[in-house]
């Protein structure tokens, strides 16, 4: 019981610190580009594999919430993209060859891309329009992450791979969820209503 | 920007407090259940609909990592069940059909099921072997979570739906998976060791 | 590579065989049914477990390539069905547990509810609008399908399970889109043009 | 009604001459590689993009019913592959970028690539340890398959797209699954046990 209580308190102080890493700079230029793609009735295709993946469909079902034309990589249901549409690349190291493939197939397509990584410098901070960084350790690399590290003091086992990365980024884009919901005045109930009905 | 800020403090205030009304006593349950279920090498379905199930998937994976045989209902791979496998099942109103269905068809091919919800009384919790309650907004009702309002303040919309349910899963989940490491002698190399490397 | 060959030569001979014992009235009563989903906007949503739900997967991708709006069930984006929204459900044995459960809360959510399935007098073909019937052995019984055994000669171990039904289902569907191209004036290209450029 | 069933027809057509296109020997080299996989319990990782992914998901299960390691790319479980493992690759193009990039990755890892296309001089062919040639057109090119024209006289749009392709494919694999359960002595009933009984 200790391990998962430290577990837990470490993941919880992590978060909390964390706000202070991510720049305001980049999320309301996230946020004027999500919306923007909401009012031009573009197409926003969400890519990220493993549990990065699982964080951006958390995301993208919030966004079908919310009214937009959301698609998840891998999917049955992938539309063609188009100028103008919007990828969202998660992956906390930058470097799930997938992630990139696909991002720099959409760039190639014309659409925009905007990714949460822990590394702006990794290649798929390089073919991103938009880079949104995420503090958290990553799958393949402890040398470079000292500030974090000396934020929250030695973590191992406490939180495994990238599950700092992960859980920031849910909480971070759940936050972004609501900012959106304000600026595009959607109340919970609108959300609601688009809930899949099936499922409840 | 300033919604988003509440949001992301309201929820990480949340999540802190959580641990508070997480009982002891059906932590320790759990985690003796699921480590029996990797020392008698038996099976474990997730279960889950929605973000709920998104959660599932991320617990998974983690198990994946360390060894068990673990699988996700509704995706390709999904053997049969027998006597002493596990059904982990997450719904946050206890309620979704589907995962009660799967839930009684688990029960009744003789699979111990473990639910995650916040209602113990809910129809998922009725048909569960254990039941990990944990803190959260339900899809279904607001009148009844007097204490989980209280303790935070007003959220709609910094944390609309199941969002704040659907987080405390993870983290809690994410924290007995650290427990359950050290329980199971498991390294993060280990960890590392086991994780898909064509998707690294 | 007897059998192999053996299996091959079974499976195309039932395949021709099938046709005669489709309904065209059926047949023309679906076309109708979806082709009016298409011209009045309204939603689909493809259920189904298993290869099953693969095949309905199949066609749910070529109806996105028409232009449909649809979904399926399980994946990250599925949408609330309203009045109107129809339900394309397939399983051989029309008793899958979770396929019923899912056709009868989209029945009470006021949407049309298709059937593909062996058995019209299973629970799924009572809850339907329409069924059509699709020959195949299903999982759950061999006793009664005893023309279809004429038809063909004994086949176990040639198409185990289901096979029959699941890629008897998907040609007749893959057939249903060619007309459907030509009842909306689609060509090639035009499905060309919807198909995910990200995975080409 | 027509189109309907010339497609139908059209595509039982193509099926059936297929076979004699079908190289026996590479179908029995695969058949020799997948049950050494079997017998040396190793692992099998499916990977597929599209309506080509659905067709190996289609013969995932079927592996998994014998009672193979298997798993498919994109979802949950995935765990890491090591030398000896086996990743059969479905691209009717063989050009897919995100397939070629994984086939390529594992690859790297000391996988054997087992590919299914219809240009076996294709990227993916040549990343491949064997390739099975499958007839069919592809998405990409209509020039150099005058042979399968010649087959079958024109098509479009009674077969759209990779249509041929995949449903050869898929009723390949499962008249491959016939002999592998005579090679590995598996009968129906044993397939049965393994099915997933929560679907039932």
């Amino acid at each position: 019981m200790e391990v998962f209580k430290e577990s837990y308190s470490l993941i919880t102080r992590f978060l909390a610190k964390s706000l202070d890493y991510i720049s305001d700079d980049e999320v309301s230029r996230f946020l004027e580009l999500i919306s923007r793609t909401y009012r031009e009735n573009k197409k926003v295709l969400v890519i990220g594999a493993g549990r990065s993946g699982l964080v951006g469909r958390a995301f993208a079902m919030r966004l079908m919430h919310m009214g937009f034309r959301v698609y998840v990589l891998g999917e049955t249901i992938v539309p063609a993209l188009n100028n103008g549409d919007v990828v969202i690349a998660i992956s906390g190291s930058g470097r799930t060859k997938l992630v990139v493939t696909a991002a720099e197939v959409a760039k190639s397509i014309g659409a925009s891309v905007i990714s949460l990584t822990s590394y702006p410098d990794s290649p798929l901070g390089k073919v991103s329009d938009l880079v949104i960084q995420i503090p958290g350790r990553t799958k393949i690399s402890v040398e470079d992450d000292y500030n974090i590290r000396q934020l929250i003091g030695m973590y191992e086992p406490l939180a495994p791979l990238g599950t700092l990365f992960e859980i920031t980024a849910l909480v971070f884009l759940d936050s972004v969820v609501s900012e959106l919901m304000k600026i595009l005045g959607k109340t919970e109930d609108d959300l609601k209503r688009m809930h899949a009905n099936i499922e409840i």
